[in-house]
């Protein structure tokens, strides 16, 4: 670990030369340095809790003066309840996770004393830019050494002081006894070099950025390194017809809608099937959804059957007429765009036009309707009567998460540590020609072996 | 199968919209067409073969006049002796292949009734980019079909004739009973698109480049899509201390750099450890190399060291001065760079700074140095004693070979037809909601189970 102010060029390609001794690095020497990351952060509590006083006093200034989101300040803040202990633990479950480097993954005997391996290995070097949160660098620093890569981490300016506090007490702790080198994990502290980073193509193999949707959007516009994450979470759920538990369907939506409204994982269109208008699940979910103060944005066919119900006032009051947009908007807000649709088939042409391919459900007692929906949506996630708010990693048991992936290559979904992996192959040979073999000449025995 | 004269955006929508349609067919329905396609073209021979003889009796035209270059002319030709019996051979081979979709990688119990599941499936749209050989279009169609993405082809005008007459063939085909949809498989005929289709980054998945160093550069350098493939193959070869069997090491690297000089897994530099420059295994292949034609650039100490041995005039005339581009060449001729480095580590160094990440080969009888070299070394293939020639798909058993990448994400070396997979999650409930879980509440069990 280190702080750099060199120029970004520079830095990259220290990072580069340091990716290959990470990739030589055993899991012991990755995860003795974990551990000492773990316990230098530890020591260096009151140091790094009074810079991120600092951090937290001048972000309250700019907020009050209307210079800063508020709800910037309270992610700076490293001193709420559980937050510092929560950071810590994070680094020793990231070290407690199984060894992602070195997994053999196919072993093949292409002839006798020539056996190929494809093993996986450190992708190599990771930029990863962050906003304001400053324990997204103790967390990314773990993921990094654990998966062998080398990182160059670019933080939020409202969280410098803490970051630069932080950073030095992990140089410090990984200056003295570590295998990982120095170059290994930057913490880039030059302003205004995002740009210059995302060009770096040469060296720099991955970027994960971790922050809005906005932070996203602008990164993947301004690179052609590839972008692990998403820019949007614009999930559906379409209720078939033939849903018989109303009460466990009305949960199940609530839950998608309101658990989290700003979570990426949400639920932001309900598309319904129009011979379910008239069912029970479909009133109990508009009900329920409406008693937690949800406003429902609806086309006109939804519209009449649900002004229909017997519903209060205040409840009438919240279904108001859809436009356009509502069908292509995340909303991260007490807000649901409902759509009646003809048949399954007209449900997944829409998700699969106005969805963000993050998370999509139906609910349906057909298995067959299931299976066809979870085929055809061109989804990371596909759900059969689950809530989308499941799209999550440490829910799905990876023990971590390094974000959710809507890219159509690589890592899909909610990526564990897996994701910042890739593979070599590696041949052991005993001094074979390829021209040896062919017709009239040596055959290839092609013989898979055991892992 | 169609040919499309439409707009680069429609054909791209049109083809997304398929591939919707294709991630629902089964392996049967898939191979089903494949075998259509097999049976189209091998009926309408006649009139293909004629339509390439308009091809090649204009494309001779313009190489005699010097605007094409001759050897694209060879290429072209899909009467030369096997080129049209391994076309078919090469579609029902495909189709013999395992289904790459639908495997199941991952299968989780989250919690009873909550089945998640990780499954092989489609990416999406490809866009194939080809030069002359008209036979990619029908071996890029049965990989397209067979995996079930969706294509776009694109071809060099040069083969123009032949591929409007095969892709007519395809497309009557599989229009009668298939159920591949039409706009699945597209050839665009509209002239100059290339550009326009580089751009369609929110309907094209995923570029695949067949063709020179050249197209590959320049596609990677205009598009944000991700490009499966390889500019260049700079393979290099690290001759250690200690190598015992001379003529092996000399039959070795005569296959790595004279088996196919043109091929990106060719040698093109060999690093020689100082201690190894007077032991018998370098003056061994330095011999044979030399015989065999090829010119050795050689830095000052390996040139020295080959001048001292008893070489005739024919033989030290090829040995000549290497200049710093050589070690930065893809020669894809009978030229080898040759240096001298003091260790191991340089060895590594060396090839990390200078190499492509395709493939690079260790010949030493010391295990540690062969592992350090293939865990240091980020190339997509590291070699202990075999020649780098093997990196290819067939030779690794895969099959088929869609290309090779040196991409650090998604596929990595010789890349069979899972390259052309990504997986989702489709995760099966029973109406749960993710709120229900967490401290105090209910558990989730994420018990593996079997696949």
């Amino acid at each position: 670990m280190s702080l750099t102010d060199a120029a970004p060029a520079e830095a990259a390609r220290s990072a580069k030369a340091a990716s290959h001794i990470m990739a030589t690095l055993t899991a012991d020497e990755r995860n003795d340095a974990l551990l000492s990351m773990h316990n230098s952060l530890a020591a260096a509590r009151d140091a790094i809790l009074a810079a991120n006083a600092k951090d937290l006093a001048l972000a309250q200034r700019e907020a009050a003066e209307g210079r800063l989101n508020p709800s910037l300040v309270s992610r700076l803040d490293l001193g709420r309840k559980g937050k510092w202990e929560d950071m810590l633990q994070g680094i020793l479950d990231v070290r407690a996770l199984p060894d992602p480097v070195g997994r053999v993954v196919l072993r093949t005997r292409l002839d006798d004393g020539l056996v190929l391996e494809r093993v996986t290995c450190p992708i190599g070097v990771l930029l990863v830019i962050f906003e304001a949160r400053p324990e997204v660098l103790a967390n990314i620093a773990a993921l990094a050494v654990k998966s062998g890569n080398a990182a160059l981490l670019k933080g939020g300016k409202e969280s410098t002081q803490t970051m630069l506090t932080m950073a030095t007490v992990l140089a410090n702790a990984l200056g003295k006894s570590s295998a990982v080198p120095a170059a290994a994990v930057q913490l880039v502290t030059r302003r205004d070099v995002v740009q210059e980073l995302l060009a770096l193509d040469r060296d720099i193999d991955l970027v994960v950025p971790r922050g809005s949707n906005e932070l996203v959007r602008s990164i993947k516009a301004d690179t052609r390194i590839p972008v692990l994450g998403h820019a949007d979470g614009l999930c559906s759920t379409f209720i078939d017809t033939g849903v018989v538990d109303a009460a466990q369907a009305a949960s199940l939506l609530l839950d998608a809608k309101t658990g989290y409204p700003a979570a990426c994982n949400s639920l932001e269109t309900l598309l319904v099937h129009e011979a379910a208008l008239s069912e029970p699940a479909f009133a109990a979910a508009a009900s329920a959804l409406l008693s937690a103060g949800v406003t429902l944005r609806c086309d006109e066919t939804s519209k009449a059957a649900l002004l229909a119900l017997s519903l209060d006032e205040v409840a009438q009051a919240k279904i108001v007429d859809a436009v356009d947009d509502d069908f292509d908007t995340e909303f991260l807000s007490l807000d649901l765009a409902i759509k009646v649709v003809p048949s399954l088939d007209a449900a997944i042409a829409h998700i699969n036009a106005h969805g963000s391919h993050h998370t999509d459900a139906i609910l349906t007692p057909s298995e067959a309707h299931a299976e066809k929906f979870m085929d055809a949506v061109d989804s990371a996630g596909v759900y059969w009567n689950a809530s989308t708010r499941f799209a999550d990693g440490m829910r799905y048991g990876f023990g971590t998460e390094v974000g959710i992936s809507t890219n159509k290559i690589h890592s899909r979904g909610p990526v564990g540590l897996e994701g910042l992996t890739i593979y070599k192959y590696k041949l052991r040979g005993s001094g074979q020609a390829a021209g040896a073999y062919g017709e009239g000449k040596k055959q290839y025995k092609h013989e898979s072996m055991a892992l």
